[in-house]
């Protein structure tokens, strides 16, 4: 069993992470409840910034943190209850204090796609007070900028 | 106490409904996780539709069901445990086949902007086949259509 | 529509709340997933506190702290989206330190009995250390140990 | 980057899970909210059918359903966001129509207890109408029943 396993994450470029759609995580229709996508949303950039040797229960421990103040997603085809799914997760910074996170999931057998999208993060300080990203973390996401890409 | 408890649903143009924020809904940010905006939505698109005559437990049964296709949620401010929320919600048919609810969160007391955003929905049959939307329901919303009023 | 509303809440004894389930609770299964209990009961003990007149928000505040360090649910029959539930809560102190929150939970609509259980809760600090219940917390809860009163 | 992953999982006796404690499953106090254990030892059965080679989602679809009629869950100390734990689950058949799952949830770093408990479970067709376990699914858990191991 592969429940979660990041299956490459180098790069701001692209985080890769498995993960099966939990019982709990369906409806009555059948599928995942529309908002479990952001849920998934957060694994992935979880995985993203350890992958990049930033762990976010790290990050906040230096006062750093990245509440998310948009989120879009765009659901493309039904995920079932244990379907094993695959996410990638993309990051990069959005003008000088913003990050931003892409996201697409796919079933991990035979590739339908099942949502896509996207999160936007503030920079703050424990307080919510906005604040420039540090150096450590600019620099990470700095190549990461390439709007042709984005959707 | 009053939890959740709709305040005005007339028209697809504004259903209001008031609720607290939940500790299960709260994360270690000491605010409600983001996730929990698209729950609420649903909770605003529940009351929306009964106020209407239209329970969606009732279209459901009648083979009409309305999977979200997309949702957008932009966070304007901080809402922590036990605060008490004012949701609005307002809905218009988009295209021929699709409706879409535009929502506005604020705290009841002092109005400051929580979050707000959209969702947009197929109209499907049971087993998630597009189809075109019941006279019934088209004519419930075509006057809600009106662009300007949507961010 | 009524989708959380305390009808009744006076004494440790007996505190009722009504809501519906949302859709978002559901699983596939169509009723209820069964985590969703412990949420409501939760949702049952912030309005037994309130109607004492020691909101949980403000305990917190005043650095009193109650997690929960037992729970436990029968589930008896089922629940669906939207149905209108009816939750009992009653709250006594156990031994020196704990409080125990007994629910029942019905469908308002013929009263079928649809889960019921109890959480137990420390008393702790801040850090999570338990302490003494403060005597404005004893004093409340100390008439409701009455021990046939549970299962 | 370990999120779940079996460890060992060959008999009804012991099935092993790791995972990692999200954020959207934390709270304003820190640590998990109480009733994502209940989500967990979802994810613990998962995997213990399907170490034995009877995936749930194959139960259902010949018509074996298995919902929750008790569950029961202590909790020991805290974790955190991101903290990797270690989940094992154990079943066994209880009487003649009724499954049994223990589980033991430990931080994977220490072993220090995070949470234990149990969910009893009914054996039902798709109409929630209690059956006699199928001979495939007795056979399995038969040699599990062994009551001094559990709590």
């Amino acid at each position: 069993m592969v429940k979660g396993q990041s299956i490459g994450c180098q790069t701001p470029e692209e985080c890769v992470v498995q993960f099966r759609v939990r019982y709990s995580e369906t409806d009555q229709m059948g599928t995942f409840y529309n908002s479990r996508a952001l849920e998934w949303f957060e694994c992935g950039r979880t995985e993203l910034l350890r992958s990049l040797r930033l762990p976010y229960a790290e990050m906040e421990k230096r006062g750093v943190f990245l509440p998310v103040i948009e989120a879009h997603v765009e659901y493309r085809s039904r995920a079932r209850y244990d379907d094993l799914l695959h996410m990638t997760s993309r990051g990069s910074l959005v003008g000088k204090a913003r990050l931003r996170v892409d996201v697409d999931i796919v079933q991990s057998n035979g590739g339908a796609p099942v949502a896509c999208g996207y999160t936007i993060h503030a920079v703050t300080d424990p307080t919510g007070k906005p604040i420039r990203p540090p150096p450590w973390l600019a620099e990470l996401f700095a190549n990461g900028v390439n709007d042709e890409r984005r959707r």
